[in-house]
């Protein structure tokens, strides 16, 4: 019985590099690593182990070095745009090209309130995120369509006050006390797309960074889900040119630790930091949409 | 200007629980780590701060002890479902549960030829994977409906010969060599749907995974695409309640050491095992479908 | 003012190699991690910036390389000592080396009861280890001087009874109820050494792995101490070769669930599974010795 | 035969706590893992099954917790030493405790320029440790003695120039070409252990970090073996109180990627980061002791 390939993707995962931009003596230092994923007409491949328009994914390795040695991959935007039409304009079996690109940022050192050409921190759990989908263009001599997501992951953040969780829902199974201030920690992601292209796409994502984290800390949290959507909020009422952005906000929970049997109190004082269970918020915040385009219905797999 | 919830889930994550049945004096063990993610209408937390439709993620996972005291958790689908029906049955205004299960399997030691009554090892890196997404009846009175996709992860296989890679697509940045004889190593990861309720959940699934593992290893891979291809197909071939099947294949290279600077040839014996970067193959496999069905030309964000 | 070396090592950890045995069509499949530290006369090297006797780390890795051509690596222990004695031996300088071998088990695939000719699974989370710290003859023309220490790591064992923990000290912050019947799961490590050379070092190998995971399971555990002794014990009466045995065993918690709040009872049934705070016990277990001998006093650092 | 316990300690590992101190508005906010580890006469605990000596290790986490409460746990030397103090005080048995802290920073938040009252991140892989070992006092009512070791873990550096490797021992393995500029990248760890008690525990630490930092990226570095040593003797040339240090710096790789395929050249522009193999260099330096004392000769196991 015939069987067929729904779907498929593949390509070269974790694909690191590093560049210095050494045109000055102050060296810039940039450090990624890049996914690849391509679809198109591949099903020989699987289906008669025919490997005729079967890109290696050691090309595609390949690929993303000599570009990054001819582009500037510090801007991850137009590398991943760039990179990902590079397939799908010179192979015709290819419709897609999938490139996702995190990068490890480096602070530059500041020794004695000076700024070091050349030495740079890299201890922080943070990453940057681009993940571009570039589609075959509809027709020949045409330009390739697509979609650009941008996002950074890895920031932890907390507040020791101005949160709680009180007059919510409650059945058979609720013990969880009502509480008026409890810290609140969190390691956000965020991913966002733009309406339009952004005149400084390292500018725009700074800025955006620094909006999230003047509202996680901006005022009293009456829940994760509450403060997500000022955060959100916040970013599309200061920038235009984001139509729509996902945030992703475990509530890593710091429990009140109970030292009656120790004849201690604690009023608020010592807590158990948990990794596991945590709860976990994620939404897209967008600009108003048209009721009937509401997304509610469907994606739920 | 007001901005609207476009899509959110939230949940509790990583509920771990650990069920013993000691109905006989052979223990069954059984450990679990539960997601729960739900949505609705709960668009009055995020943008106005009113939690009374808010039911704690805490209430999650208490109800999820619950369940496992009361239920046979070791039956991953039946209890995923059960779970998750309790949500939209018992709230109005929650429209989907979604419940993700995964299982550290424990393996019954054996002493001196004899299966032990109570004790177990667990230092393997496979996990059994369930993931149930429960919608809401349409209609009251009527049942909740959804689907549930089953699953493993983290098995990892290697051969060490009956594997090659030649006759692909060379572009410019191709410097990969045809090679008729390397090494295959891949962990693998399953996703499947059944078109109906097995007899014996666990049944299937562990002659699903004798199956991929027989079909790796049966013949000479030219891809690691093919060799999926035919792994996927012996199980749709086998199994007639598997819908589709979802294989992810990294490829996890393992290189030819070059030895000729210390006068050592080296005939396929000695390699360097890598873990980045690694090619990376992903496809469903179905049977047979209408072409308009067809989804190549989506699903691509 | 003048600094001084007080101690140092240098050497090239994590070089990872994979050796296939194809000398018959059962192809037999090796995997390591393999480190190497270095000590002598190395001061210059960091006073100075004189190089001149500093090997460098990347030919450490070649020569792993080139020695796992030639030789065995599957006997970890006589590949460590030869090529520590290597380093010692050829370079006046170098007064120790020590090398330290992580093996990733796989194990050959069994398909329909028949034993595969070259495939293996590798989802195993135990390793088996070596250590050995060759040391420069003390006078030349004389063989090398050492140590060889075995072991392995990342054994998961777990009892679902037959383990209590009571008539323990108390003070007064002491709240845990003495129990009779409680879960203990442990993560075991073990390293041991020899008073002689073993005729098969993988056939004593796997004996000493067996009577670890017999003994574990063998009776009632009144502590993870006296279950650990037992342990060690079991391996030095069994095994006249091993001269000392060090387990170290963290003790996993898998709390009971109070299940109170939903009117349900928990006999023993449904725990919670941590990773942390955990227990850990370690200790060192040898044949008698001398009184005045006793390590007690001492190597608390 | 008899067999008897050689070394052991026991206790409990990753006890995590965070401490808010709002003594005013202008919190405090401190999270610490901490690892308790017992020695004395537990041999009975072992060889007899008598748990009539054995504190238990929820004990130790209680007193972690009772301790956290009522001192000042960010001073994490004084902490440790209170805490180990109170064992080896309180039971005649116990003759060792070794108390190990490690403590994830957070970052107060600085918004629009102004620090936060209440807001920190937490996104550093940097950590502070603390490992006390006390010794119960030789007689009755005398102190209990015992060392400190302080450090730091995590601490990620590099440059991209100013660091080479040449005229270098060569053999028949060596094969690594000579550089004069290469990247030269580490995740610094450091221990010490201070001749005299400082004035403030938290001051010293920083400043020992600035001048850690300050030396990596002061001068060309002809190898790590060098500036590992410039940057331990500057810190003993700053600071008197620190009496030893030692450093372990990792040599990460970062490897020029030949482009020449491509016709593509790379002036030290473009490189490959890896993480396995690495060159690893630890060194201990301390002020000038007598020659008799010198530590070349053990310590190798």
């Amino acid at each position: 019985m015939p069987h067929q390939v729904w779907t498929q993707s593949y390509g070269k995962s974790r694909v690191r590099l590093a560049k210095v931009d050494r045109d000055t003596d102050v060296h810039q230092y940039t450090e990624l690593s890049v996914d690849v994923e391509l679809d198109g007409d591949f099903d020989a491949v699987y289906t008669q182990g025919d490997n005729s328009l079967a890109l290696p994914t050691d090309t595609m390795k390949n690929t993303v070095y000599a570009f990054a040695r001819e582009l500037d991959p510090c801007e991850l935007e137009t590398f991943a745009w760039t990179l990902g039409s590079h397939f799908v304009e010179n192979f015709d079996h290819i419709s897609h090209a999938a490139i996702k690109i995190t990068e490890t940022p480096w602070e530059r050192l500041v020794i004695d309130g000076e700024a070091h050409p050349h030495a740079f921190s890299g201890s922080s759990t943070e990453r940057n995120t681009c993940h571009a989908v570039i589609t075959a263009p509809p027709k020949e001599g045409e330009e390739p369509e697509g979609a650009i997501e941008c996002g950074l992951e890895g920031l932890t953040l907390l507040k020791t006050t101005d949160s709680g969780f009180s007059k919510f829902l409650k059945d058979q199974y609720t013990t969880l006390p009502e509480v008026n201030d409890r810290i609140f920690a969190t390691t956000l992601s965020a991913k966002w797309v733009y309406n339009d292209t952004p005149d400084n796409w390292r500018a725009i994502r700074e800025r955006i960074r620094t909006i999230l984290i003047r509202e996680f800390s901006a005022r009293f949290s009456p829940s994760v889900q509450a403060t997500l959507f000022e955060m959100a909020s916040a970013v599309l009422d200061a920038e235009p040119a984001v139509e729509e952005i996902n945030l992703t906000m475990p509530n890593l929970h710091r429990h009140l630790i109970n030292l009656a049997s120790f004849d201690l109190d604690n009023p608020n004082i010592l807590f158990l930091p948990t990794d596991e269970p945590h709860g976990n918020i994620t939404a897209s915040i967008c600009r108003e949409r048209a009721e009937d385009a509401h997304a509610h219905d469907h994606d739920h797999g």
